[in-house]
């Protein structure tokens, strides 16, 4: 009898409102005085280990839960804190890494009230508010995209990624109306997928995943500024043609990874028209421009794609997951998937399935990823979101002239966004081979970000390696930036000597 | 000037350690108060308003942020208390609806650590401690399915759909080698995804989306419980082979939705052995049995399938999305993807990719998704999931007697473990034609579940509509039972007047 009350005490704990306060508080607490630790550059940025020390010290807490020894409380404090002290700190300003941001710390808190009483989508009566507020999202950003209100759709879904994935289904579908159904085994021969030679991974993948084969990628040349060469797209759709080769997209990008340029969408969009193409857009990262009046000339012509993809989770500062497909017509909603799943969908109120998620994702339960989002915007509006995309891009400015006026330093580009790819030149290594040139800078970043004084990234360039920052932290000051660059500096010489 | 003082202010309070702290507090009261009255039975369960309504009210709030007439802390209560008063309580013990839980209060607490300081994989070094428990867990898992130490591999996805198409992808290159290059085109019959009849539609979807077809699924009958039949299985492998058709997955489940029925793991195993097909089991929901001594036996030969798909996000009640896809043979795990992304991955540390998640999902930015289960599991050990599947198993089969004791219902199944499909059929309806009754189930749901006094789903089976019921919240008493059971008599009374 005395284990199953010990049973039942565990449930209950587990479950308690009361509990649920105690450690809340706790919680609270925790993450206020990491946030200040961080914001006063009194923290590591990465705090590295080697992964395996980091397993091993997580495997062994795990199998050794000591409540009841110890209490509750004490044990959840230990715990929280050792997952705050061996993360990545995105919130520290010399953090200027990939393009995942330091989010706003406030949309945690709508994002968590979904987790905490585990809202989810799939079907509109499992998450009606969940719902309801992703859909005044898609309206506001389809409006601000330039949609007119009814005539396009949006979907929110767990990463860019399968948001590209979901779309370019959606446009393989609406060229091989079979394909569902019959596979592409009985096409003749594969669709090919028309790419800017600079997409990322996931669009490339997608050939790969919805059985047309990376092979039938046709890439387009960038130009000298990394921008899709239009001229040559149209030649290569116009030569695809005389070949009778179907093309089921163009995929065009606002912004590409590499060094954050924007293709030419307009210009690209009159092509896709002419050759009466699908054109996708991902722009996960740029959509964002879009609210900056300053900026908003790099997506023009975005409202003309016929998908875009447009992540909330880069930049706007929402944390991981909240990616935003959109639909130019709305009817392309519910090209992807038709089945059965009758315990999901209620035959006797068919009006309720254009609110039920499950027919336009991958997804089945699904987050209600746009919280944070909504409760960001609801408490500080519109203007936010401009000043976050204003400030990050023009200190990415400033990094670039900070880079020209330096001796050491090149940039390789000038900035259309906040991303900057650069290298560490002082005139000792201005006659290496440049494949040496770029292996140090590899090797140098490793001992920065290990360090824990920085975080940047690494990206090779036309085959050469090269350094690689994203500001995407509005606290990242001038100072900051000059601090890097010494940073970078201190190491290097070490390196060299 | 004072616009721009404005705009830094905005910034700065959406960044500051103390606003979050206050916001915060704000969020631990209002979340304790409201699982009180949840768990109290003082609130609707789900709180019924049409998506037009909803989507109204989101729309105006965020078209109208008050700051800085209203203070933020007042503002950020009001949007929070909108949250928790317009959803769907999964926490009111008479939520008895879809495989999604109640789940564990503070698991949301770790889980809102990742999400506040943003800590993310695809690379190891941008989430290093992410990374490590995520691992931890799958050693865990893994070891509970019965693995050997290092002879398996797993990864942690955004959902069990996304999980079950990864594990499908994989398949199907393993069998066409050459399909992730050279696409489907080229095969000259697209291969056979043989499918247990009731498997879900991501499964079905997935051979949409790959490129093989839904017109190849071949469906295996089920038995009388619904189980799949494995002789059947044995002769359709051995005529597709006959007719030199290639098969590229057999997908079981474990269990399957309908009505929670286990396939024979086993037996299944045995067949797609000798026939040299791969078996992935789709144990979403019942995976979690192996935890329960009383219950494992329902999952036995699950270590033989060549992959797994388990959520966390159902049977260990994490809040979504948690979930698992195992491979049995760890090679497996770099078989869907291979790609360049230079920027991602550093070529100077090449034993780092072994913890790089980009190269083993879909997904390339991806939550923290398993400090809930990680934390959960290392505050109060495996035994509180164990009693979970016990309690919820257990409380099941207690429903089923009332409903075989009570005159007015008919359960359709005993259950295996906490589904339960039933109908309201009082004496006066037994002389209905079956087609009505079914109507009338459905129609009864609808009056139940907008009424918010209980909360359970609706299915098809065999074409005829029934109720359907998950006890997936362990604070679901025998009393609750009785008094969903009240409802549906009270409300189908009030119907059959």
């Amino acid at each position: 009898m005395k284990g199953a009350e010990k049973k039942r005490d565990d449930i209950a704990s587990a479950y308690s409102a009361q509990w649920f306060e105690r450690l809340g508080r706790v919680w609270v607490s925790a993450l206020k005085e990491h946030f200040e630790q961080v914001a006063g550059r009194r923290s590591n940025v990465l705090n590295w280990a080697l992964p395996t020390d980091n397993v091993e010290l997580a495997t062994r807490l795990v199998n050794t839960p000591c409540f009841p020894e110890e209490t509750l409380e004490a044990r959840f404090s230990k715990l929280a804190n050792i997952i705050l002290a061996r993360g990545q700190n995105l919130h520290h300003p010399r953090y200027v890494g990939h393009q995942v941001p330091a989010s706003i710390p406030i949309a945690a808190l709508f994002d968590a009230i979904g987790a905490a009483t585990n809202q989810v989508m799939a079907i509109y009566e499992m998450g009606p508010w969940a719902t309801a507020v992703e859909r005044a999202m898609i309206d506001l950003l389809g409006a601000e995209i330039g949609y007119a209100p009814g005539s396009f759709s949006g979907i929110c879904t767990s990463g860019g990624s399968l948001a590209n994935l979901t779309a370019l289904l959606t446009a393989r579908n609406q060229l091989l109306s079979g394909s569902w159904t019959n596979g592409l085994a009985c096409v003749s021969d594969s669709p090919a997928l028309v790419v800017q030679n600079d997409v990322h991974y996931s669009v490339t993948r997608a050939a790969g995943v919805l059985g047309v084969g990376t092979n039938n990628i046709v890439r387009i040349p960038v130009d000298n500024c990394r921008k899709m060469d239009v001229q040559q797209l149209d030649n290569t759709l116009s030569s695809l043609r005389r070949k009778q080769r179907l093309v089921f997209a163009v995929v065009a990008g606002a912004c590409a990874t590499p060094i954050g340029a924007f293709d030419p969408l307009a210009d690209i969009a009159d092509v896709c028209q002419k050759h009466k193409v699908w054109l996708h857009v991902d722009a996960a990262h740029g959509g964002a421009a879009l609210l900056s009046a300053q900026h908003r000339h790099l997506v023009a012509g975005l409202d003309r794609a016929d998908s875009i993809v447009w992540d909330a989770h880069k930049m706007l500062f929402m944390p991981a997951l909240c990616a935003f497909l959109f639909y130019r017509e709305k009817s392309h909603r519910l090209a992807a998937f038709q089945q059965d799943a009758s315990y999901l969908f209620d035959p006797l109120d068919p009006g309720l399935v254009e609110y039920d998620s499950g027919v336009q994702t991958l997804e089945c339960t699904k987050r209600a990823a746009a919280f944070g989002l909504w409760g960001t915007w609801s408490l500080f509006g519109r203007q936010l979101f401009e000043d976050l995309i204003n400030v990050t891009f023009a200190r990415t400015q400033r990094f670039y002239e900070m880079l020209l006026d330096a001796e050491d330093f090149q940039p390789l580009h000038q900035p259309q966004c906040n991303i900057q790819v650069f290298r560490f030149v002082p005139p000792l290594m201005e006659n290496w081979p440049i494949e040496q040139v770029g292996e140090f800078q590899l090797k140098l970043r490793r001992s920065v970000i290990t360090s824990g004084e920085a975080y940047l990234v690494p990206i090779t360039l036309d085959g050469v390696g090269a350094l690689r920052m994203t500001l995407i932290n509005p606290t990242t000051e001038e100072l900051d930036l000059a601090c890097i660059l010494d940073i970078l500096r201190a190491h290097a010489n070490k390196m060299l000597d």
